[in-house]
């Protein structure tokens, strides 16, 4: 199914006439005749979108939307105000209230119909779908402090200079935002910082140019994300509907009313922002599931991942990879005899120092408690490597690890090294068994006193 | 700037044309004028699209398009076949060997360009940006192995039934795919699974109505990432530059050639499941940055985010929530004699009872190797939540646990309970302070001799 979609209106012919298009269209009605009615349906079904009569029975819509927009839950649900009247006055506090648009009745079919894809569409590619509630929270808590502070930056591209010039006058005016002028060729070059909306001239560049140029941006990483608001020329309804269809997320009439431009372009930048804001979050949470948190390293999941590719690399090109598991010696005993904060400090201090003992290429992940892998994925001699885990045994013994407490510590590793292929010629093994080298031979490290690296026997024989 | 494009082409006159074109459209054109060149500039670039003509010097294009295919590198790169000739065979053959489109020289620049347009917005759509290599692997192993294995699901929605029979019997011959027959109404209705590819008349219900099902499906949340092929009535260039805009994956004449037909599918049904596995690695990927991987409980960080959600929720309902913080008696006994397999055994059927004893609004999550939080959002009375902790104490208790190596265990644990508000009407407390009551609560059961439940003293006083 489409989404649900909530239908507010106070006479029931009006409600029954819309329940009978959208469902034809295949999405969900549900229907409210009052205010109280709208709120809770709004808060107990969570439609995806909600189509709002100006005048209703109990108290106004206006009030209606206010309620919505300060619910946590129903915030971010897309409002289309409905209303008679021609009034622009009304029309202006609807959308200073937040609604995403007004469409005045008698409703003109193909337009609102694209109108709701476009609106729906929108919700949805903000990845809002893939990750709700409290699971958002917990991924994108770092993200949320400023991500909606701050004016916006909007690019006017007008087709004439005057235009231009014109629109930024009249809306500098009114809004905190910067607002810059670009031509086509500036909107697409994306030198500087993208703008979070792009407002754009239809008939840029001859008939439709403006509509390409939408697209355009559409299809490149950098702007495919920033809101567009169309400036429309001499088209009708049915141009307004196939300019929803290619992904505007706003239209404007070309002699528009510069407060009404400031109230839609302050609704899109709301609405952009919530976008990106979800998009951080995606990334923190894709971010934290391969990093151990208390070091920063990749963890044990990733180590594996990418131990996968190095060797699959190292066969294609027939190179030489090395593996090591470090193991911090006597670390038990500094978790009872100073404490779990010490020992956090140990484990902090030391990935630190393995970390900027490594090239950028290298992997360094923490696989356990206080076990570490590091993979050197182009090796020419075995010496190399060998150099390579001395460094860090020696980086971690040469300077003791302050404690959180006051004092310090001198902690040491154990170095396990394997190579693959081996000096006997080893090569097709699966990866763990190279693990498995590397983890015997810190077995031996350990076994012959700590603080030593040695490497798996069969590599140096 | 917009993607890299890589112009291959023998004829030096061509690359300029083409890369002045390119340049002004805002993209970064390379050049290549060979078939070596081609492959090592795609290796070393990574270019965001291929222009690749068909007769090289060196190496035939299509020689060079399945060297691209074959790596893994640059396997997903789109790739537009270019050539002067119009013998329907060698286009079959390029599209056989994976290119994207095959276009006639000459080149009718506003298809081109919006050719470039559909295949970079689909590059990028597939979430591909946000995790790669190694990354992608961590998260996602588990989707790969069956995803792209199996036939696809291919629905017809054309003007006329007969045409929609036609397609479907000539296309049936050819592909091991399921092949339906839709209506308007069934493509949107989504009973069943969705289709991984919608073909539709682009004149279905009237000229160009075809285009308006395509962003209908578009904008819904099952069929958004379907691919669309438009089967093209009576427009020419402009037309088909505007149904790309549009969305379209492909475009074919009204006329098809089954076989022309049947390869073209076939790649979009490859990019397609590509786009379906990015997806799910991301779902993965963020699941695995909440879930504790031993038990499937929520971690630690999804348990604090959640719990501020319950406490701003209880608030605003003005409603009391309880907080447990329980522990398992004696665990670390369990490791020391039985090993880690019976711990981690341990661990895991007491997160299963507790998860069962619970109702599927309430959080559990394991904050700590031993440790675990419950939060029940609504407890009209200190009792209940009493009741739901002895509930928990005794399903624990009750059986012993199984242990790998044979045998079983019998556990208990210790739960510490805090309410808010508690008695005494503290109500106003951040979220942690109810969390540090409930942790008291417990040091007191633990200490009282374990396997009991404590209510945090002030909120039975």
């Amino acid at each position: 199914m489409g989404g649900k979609v909530l239908i507010t209106d106070n006479v029931a012919t009006n409600r029954i006439v819309l329940k009978v298009k959208l469902a034809a269209a295949c999405y969900l009605p549900l229907m409210a005749g009052d205010g109280a009615s709208c709120l809770s349906l709004a808060r107990g079904e969570l439609p995806d979108l909600i189509l709002l009569d100006w005048a209703l029975p109990d108290v106004p819509g206006l009030e209606v939307l206010r309620h919505l927009r300060a619910d946590p839950a129903t915030r971010d649900i897309p409002v289309i105000m409905i209303s008679a009247s021609r009034d622009p006055a009304i029309r202006l506090q609807a959308l200073a209230e937040g609604a995403d648009d007004f469409l005045a009745k008698p409703l003109d079919d193909p337009v609102l119909m694209a109108r709701l894809r476009s609106l729906l569409r929108l919700r949805d590619s903000s990845g809002e779908g893939a990750v709700r509630g409290a699971a958002l929270r917990a991924l994108g808590l770092a993200e949320r402090a400023e991500s909606f502070e701050g004016p916006g930056l909007i690019a006017l591209v007008a087709a004439r200079p005057e235009t231009g010039l014109r629109w930024r006058k009249e809306l500098q005016a009114l809004m905190p935002d910067r607002i810059v002028l670009q031509t086509r060729e500036e909107a697409l070059a994306e030198a500087g910082p993208v703008p979070d909306i792009f407002v754009i001239d239809a008939d840029l560049d001859g008939p439709g140019g403006g509509l390409r140029l939408m697209s355009d941006l559409r299809s490149r990483a950098g702007s495919r994300h920033a809101a567009v608001c169309i400036v429309r020329g001499q088209m009708g309804g049915e141009g307004a509907a196939m300019i929803y269809d290619l992904g505007a997320n706003d239209l404007l009439p070309a002699a528009f009313d510069p407060r009404e431009a400031r109230l839609r372009l302050r609704n899109l930048l709301r609405r952009k922002r919530r976008g990106d804001e979800m998009r951080a979050t995606l990334q923190n949470g894709l971010r934290l599931a391969v990093v151990d948190p208390l070091t920063g390293l990749y963890n044990r999941r990733y180590a594996g991942a990418h131990l996968a590719a190095v060797a699959e690399r190292a066969r294609a090109a027939d190179e030489r990879f090395a593996v090591m598991v470090i193991d911090l010696d006597r670390f038990k005993s500094v978790n009872d005899r100073w404490g779990h904060g010490a020992g956090d400090a140990v484990l902090v201090a030391v990935a630190r120092r393995l970390h900027a003992n490594l090239r950028p290429g290298d992997l360094i992940a923490r696989i356990g408690g206080e076990e570490f892998l590091v993979a050197l994925p182009d090796v020419p001699r075995p010496e190399d490597a060998h150099a390579v885990a001395e460094r860090l045994r020696e980086a971690v013994e040469e300077e003791p690890v302050p404690l959180p407490g006051g004092g310090s510590l001198r902690v040491t590793i154990s170095v396990g090294l394997a190579l693959s292929p081996d000096e006997a010629g080893r090569r097709a093994e699966p990866v763990d068994a190279v693990v498995q080298r590397a983890d015997s031979a810190l077995l031996l490290a350990k076994s012959a006193g700590r603080n030593q690296v040695t490497i798996e026997r069969s590599a140096v024989a």
